[in-house]
């Protein structure tokens, strides 16, 4: 750690609060309970893209599995164990390894603790407009309008 | 590690190819001289925004100081130790520590490695067009038409 304490627009990440809030519906919180998000971009004054720092606990999820229609996606291993599961199936991401989500490509996607430790990693997306999520394994469809709008896949409310 | 070689969406980033190119004037290409990019964004293929893992070696800059009219950049250190040069002074960056420059903030940034190691990071800018980049330190402008186009700061070129 250095000396003296960061000053913007530098930032110590364990300074930044950590959020566990989700605009899920409520059938589908537990699955990312044990998730605590730490907002970095918007702490350092981004606007183009976002950038959190994440820790799942053991058994949490960092979202439903699904992609998205216009943004890109970007995560990198810090700490821990996390299962990636795809339509391919699965695969183990341990620290120094990334993976990337490319808009528009049509597989969902999502990080699974299956560790009996804590997992941290970095995660960043863009804010393109007009993004729409898909979620292949739940009844749910999100619209970004400004910001994320969850429905059931039929367009009906929660 | 993980037992089985990861296929995409995953990536081990050291499975990628370093590169040393440079797009600035003969003059400055010294002082990046020991960059090297590990172009993981485009690896993966996103298209939204560039993620970079950089090594700079002992004495090299991550750039000439700049600043961007219309893209945030974020920076999350990995291995070993860096300063952060901005218009306040430095600042020194070690592992877990992030740092952010948000688009239009007339401060020109960079890094620079002044210890007697390898320094490792990641890098994240976003695409958004019209970009102008500024130096504030060197007869160099910069404009994104389609790629920069690097020229003295009257508009003549080098």
């Amino acid at each position: 750690m250095p000396k003296t304490s960061p000053k913007l627009p530098v930032l110590d990440p364990k300074a930044v609060e950590g959020l566990r809030r989700t605009g899920y519906p409520d059938k589908f919180k537990p699955r990312v309970a044990g998730r605590e998000k730490r907002v970095l971009g918007n702490a350092l004054g981004l606007q183009n893209f976002g950038v959190n720092l994440v820790k799942l606990e053991p058994g949490a999820q960092s979202a439903l599995r699904h992609w998205h229609s216009q943004q890109d996606e970007f995560v990198w291993m810090i700490e821990g164990e996390l299962a990636l599961v795809t339509d391919a199936g699965e695969q183990v991401l341990t620290p120094g390894m990334c993976a990337g989500f490319p808009k528009g490509k049509a597989d969902g996607h999502h990080l699974v603790n299956r560790s009996a430790k804590d997992a941290w990693y970095l995660e960043v997306g863009d804010r393109s407009a007009g993004d729409v999520a898909a979620y292949p394994d739940d009844d749910l469809g999100a619209s970004l309008v400004p910001t994320y709008k969850f429905t059931k896949k039929d367009g009906s409310p929660y």
